[in-house]
């Protein structure tokens, strides 16, 4: 199996003043890459939708190198665990073959009107289920 | 009459590779003195209300000289024109007496949920009148 | 001739709670379009280089239409203008036909030290000269 | 012992189209906190110096409850481990006596040039070491 990834250039929003990208900005292209990895298995519209949302829960992100201006990224995403209210993502940074950066990804599905976790919704469970087998 | 300002101090976040503040970011600056000026003169929603939503049309701004990274800046809000649906903010960002930027910003209220002009709402009209007295 | 373009998607980071597109968003979309269209034509290193820096000295810029999550843009950039020290952009940002947004950008050459005006690096004019012939 | 914390007003900018704050942005609070925790004890220029530069290593973050537009927040600053060249911080963020929420965050003094760890400045260690006497 192949691991969905998305390439991210890096421009001047994306730095600091120190140089280099600034590392909160990782999270955002971890987004990026996850709204594509569902959009690609055919659920186009991963965050907003009339009765719930997707929230993320936690995060863990270990950081190993910087990104710089003008890089061209490769961001993976990957479903590594998916419990009936939730998906763990796995998603890492490259440049070229090096890796830059590593996290776990915790979303939750919630109600949108009480922010309260309800199941995933059964579209998305059958668009996953057909994308593993 | 003194001109409402607003002390933003500047962070890691708001600085770019070529080591000062990202221009871009002024515009968000400009926006939460616009907000506090509001807030200041008793209207404390500026932009989430149930039927309308204040949006921005024209932004007319000059960048003078760069911020960096620590600066403790002076935003100012100050409303040069004001229509049945709209307000013209004129906002100047500076450090100490140094102006950094001036901007002419429009404001267009409109309805929330067909995005069509419509009057400011009576609420706010009465705090302009009162604090212009 | 035709001009440049850029496809951007937009992602929830490019939103806010109006539901639609942050406006002062539209700026980093067209500065990565004004990055793309200076790498097109051979000038891959817009902002960062060790004796000059490109600031940006003008913004006006007339917002038409929101645009909104899973959008997918179109962000031009021409030149209409060049100066010994300076370049001035036009970019427009289109969803499909829709005109959502439309700035006259002015960019200053600047030296990296001391930041007064120095005239555009000779590789880049040439890179310029070329491209409109 | 109190434990450092910040005022943050929740600004248009800092929210998405959920209508409640990008998670992401917590990161860039927490860092805020972190900048102002070290000035507070009399380290004025936390990431911007001539040798070194910190740089997050690792990011552990809980979500527990979302902000809102116009929240005021408070996030702590608290450092929970020492290293002859890392720091490690508890940061939380409130609204009011709810936990919105907490990470670890774990940050490495590295050298400017070459992004090798490097033991913290000794002004560092001094003002660290005299405030928690």
């Amino acid at each position: 199996m192949t691991i969905f990834s998305l390439a991210i250039r890096i421009y001047i929003e994306d730095t600091d003043a120190a140089g280099i990208v600034y590392y909160v900005n990782y999270l955002k292209f971890m987004e990026r890459a996850r709204t594509e990895y569902l959009r690609h298995i055919g659920f186009g519209h991963y965050l907003l939708t009339e009765n719930y949302l997707f929230v993320v829960r936690k995060v863990q992100i270990d950081y190993k190198q910087p990104a710089k201006m003008d890089d061209l990224l490769q961001v993976t995403a990957r479903i590594i665990k998916q419990g009936k209210a939730s998906l763990q993502f796995e998603q890492c940074l490259y440049r070229e073959q090096t890796l830059l950066a590593c996290a776990v990804i915790d979303i939750a599905c919630v109600n949108k009107q009480n922010l309260k976790p309800c199941a995933l919704p059964s579209h998305l469970t059958q668009l996953l289920a057909q994308h593993h087998d």
